[in-house]
């Protein structure tokens, strides 16, 4: 398909076209797709950047993993195909594991995925062998690596679903969420909840880990607040007459 | 799948399905996922049903479109998969052409949903023949059949592209769009703009219709301001504790 790039919201259709090949490719589950669509609204609302009380998160985030003693990067189908060389590259700035964990696990997809991994730098990435268990959750969804998840302090979980978040957490394990849904249970499950895109959140955090972040305390239910704060903020921008809030013109 | 009835989430969980078949069965585009999955994340902060301002939008639309000489309903795959039998409906109601037309056109998806539409009791569906243009637009995006949208007064367009819902405008057609982001360009760009789920809209356009609804002004900014107030009431809810303000919990 082309987009023309005359269209005011080229980048945004790139990314939708991204995700949409790596259904075809066997990479994204098309519950993936739907998921991204959500996403999108909310990204939407936050007027597509990285507000500052997600800022915030972030450097908090970063501080947890280069303080941790085992910090693994979850990673899923959507993830990679949106942000494959951040992950990599945040991996190396928190010398954290990579793990490749899915909602709906296959072996093939696994494989894809850590192929695609592997083909912007990763080595060593976990995840083909799922021979540890998170209690707590039916035998599908439950399935980890002994080496990554299972045995990490720190996990940062792009994308997650809140049964899974709530699980980890249940295992004493700080989670770190990208969520841009203020409002979902991974979001009020997680310890540190980044509402931002993935594709700005890592980066973000990896810049973050290598100025050296410092560990602080940190209220999510507060960060949380100020987000969905900033969220009606931008909705209501729009009562403002010859307001033109979004850079690049409105989605269609 | 089988979803219980009793699902908390279940016309949600519905929809999704359905739209995922649609996929499958090559009547909705891959993008249309991603479609949905936006449209979901607004319609939760909704409440997930038809708000006042909307209702008020809905019998405006109902009666533009008893009062046109020539009115078109323009059908997509998303509709069609979710609302087809609501498209057939609205369109005996309210003496209406359906005019099957696509952003991501293709003939043999054409064909496909216009057999939806027939297995639902229409006849004489426009759109296969896309003999007409509407100007302003690329090639690819501009082709419509002139019996049908090309000579329609009032076009009602569930799930439109700002840039097509602009250049309809520039027609100087009515356009009723059906749009669950009240921020979109569509939005903006449309005389009539529904802030609903297609699946509640089209049978309350119908049903306006058929009770007789009078042509009455429209501000269509001042109806987008109230849509835009709902949802950030939806949003400072979750301030306050134990709040549980979504009937059936939070989407997953």
């Amino acid at each position: 398909m082309s987009i023309p790039p005359s269209h005011p919201r080229y980048q945004s259709l790139r990314m939708r076209e991204k995700i949409a090949e790596g259904v075809t490719r066997g990479i994204v589950h098309p519950t993936g797709l739907i998921a991204h669509g959500r996403g999108e609204a909310y990204d939407y609302l936050l007027g597509e950047q990285t507000i500052s009380p997600a800022a915030k998160a972030e450097r908090a985030a970063a501080a947890r993993m280069v303080n941790a003693s085992h910090p693994v990067i979850s990673v899923n189908g959507n993830t990679a195909v949106l942000a494959s060389e951040a992950c990599v590259e945040l991996a190396d700035a928190t010398n954290a594991a990579l793990e490749v964990n899915l909602f709906h696990r296959s072996e093939e997809r696994i494989q894809k995925i850590v192929g695609l991994l592997e083909e912007h730098g990763a080595s060593q990435v976990l995840g083909m062998d799922a021979d540890a268990r998170i209690p707590g959750l039916d035998h599908d969804r439950g399935q980890c690596s002994s080496e990554g998840i299972a045995r990490a302090d720190v996990v940062l979980v792009p994308l997650e679903d809140g049964d899974r978040c709530q699980a980890l957490r249940a295992m004493d394990k700080t989670v770190i969420a990208v969520d841009l849904n203020p409002l979902s249970r991974t979001a009020q499950a997680a310890s540190v909840t980044i509402v931002d895109n993935v594709v700005r959140a890592l980066p973000a955090i990896a810049r973050y880990a290598r100025q050296g972040a410092a560990m602080e305390p940190w209220d999510n239910h507060a960060c949380l607040q100020e987000c969905r704060a900033a969220m009606c903020r931008l909705l209501r921008l729009s009562d403002e007459p010859e307001e033109e809030p979004y850079p690049g013109g409105q989605p269609g």
